[in-house]
């Protein structure tokens, strides 16, 4: 598999929370950096994922937003990943920001222009990446 | 909090809808706008969210499309919001359009440059947001 | 309705499958293509959906992800739709895939550059297109 999300995190499956339609899933990426996504029931039983599966989860850099000073306040998003601007990549309208995070995890978000100028994004600035459990997509070898 | 979406709506909890696992929020953005959120039950308790709580709705403005002529047709998304390009911002491939909603919430749209000829976007022209409910993250202050 | 979203599908409802809280709609597109959506029950009912029912999928290119080699994984997303790719439109940062699906429905993406030459995506190369059921907005005519 390629693929076009900037996005590919591998980790093992670290814990499952089946409810009555999704199931949460957190994932173990490693150096102490982890992801919650949501899926349906029948995903994680087609996927046949269980605690120690490996998994990829895939998210495309359009879905993740940054935050800087995130320290005031509490969202609803399940995926609130602190960490240190790496990189910024500069287009017409938008930007490309990485964000690593303490493990070693990278994370790719397309913002604008403006957010990287508002947010005085650039390397070794303090950021979070904000992710929605549900606009992860996992996946596994078949 | 500094955020990279280019859509912070502040506002007021006006009601909440809690179901199996999800909850609705009710948002009152002032001046008779308002939003819809779905969160987790599990966020709603956890922020505090109840009627008259103040809260942050964030939106990324690649999650907005946008229609003209809306008239004929309903929609699965929770949130169609009625106004008047307010701006339009031209990229290479991409565009940013601002539609300003008749009680005066701004909402940032990306779309392509190919869509904002193709739906005749400029300033004054009709326009609707379109917002699933599931794509808004809320916060409140700490 | 004139509408922002590249992807405008038009089909007929073949299937619906009601839950608790949300229903899949499986849509068919023609020529053997077809799409399933997650929506609320309640849309459910207001749009009147029912097998037979004209209707149109609403996804913004930037919700479609592509993959190539997508034989040796499994993915939670509903729709994999494979197909050959038909035409690549290069921007600053981003660029628009159009993939063709067996029976003649085009699916629009929007991806980054990097991505388009990481896959070699080129008109003519075999690539799959994943859209996350919760990420289609259902329209019906008033």
């Amino acid at each position: 598999m390629k693929v076009s999300a900037r996005n590919v995190f591998r980790g093992k499956v670290a814990a499952t929370r089946p409810g009555t339609v999704n199931a949460e899933v957190d994932i173990d990426l490693g150096g102490g950096d982890s992801l919650v996504a949501v899926v349906t029931l029948g995903s994680l039983n087609e996927l046949g994922l269980a605690v120690g599966s490996d998994v990829v989860a895939l998210v495309k850099a359009p879905w993740v937003m940054v935050l800087t000073d995130a320290g005031d306040v509490k969202l609803s998003a399940r995926n609130i990943l602190s960490g240190t601007v790496k990189a910024v990549e500069i287009g017409a309208v938008n930007a490309e920001v990485t964000i690593a995070l303490r493990g070693g995890t990278e994370v790719a978000s397309i913002i604008t222009r403006e957010a990287v100028s508002d947010l005085g994004l650039k390397p070794g600035v303090a950021a979070t990446a904000v992710i929605k459990a549900s606009h992860v997509i996992l996946g596994v070898p078949r």
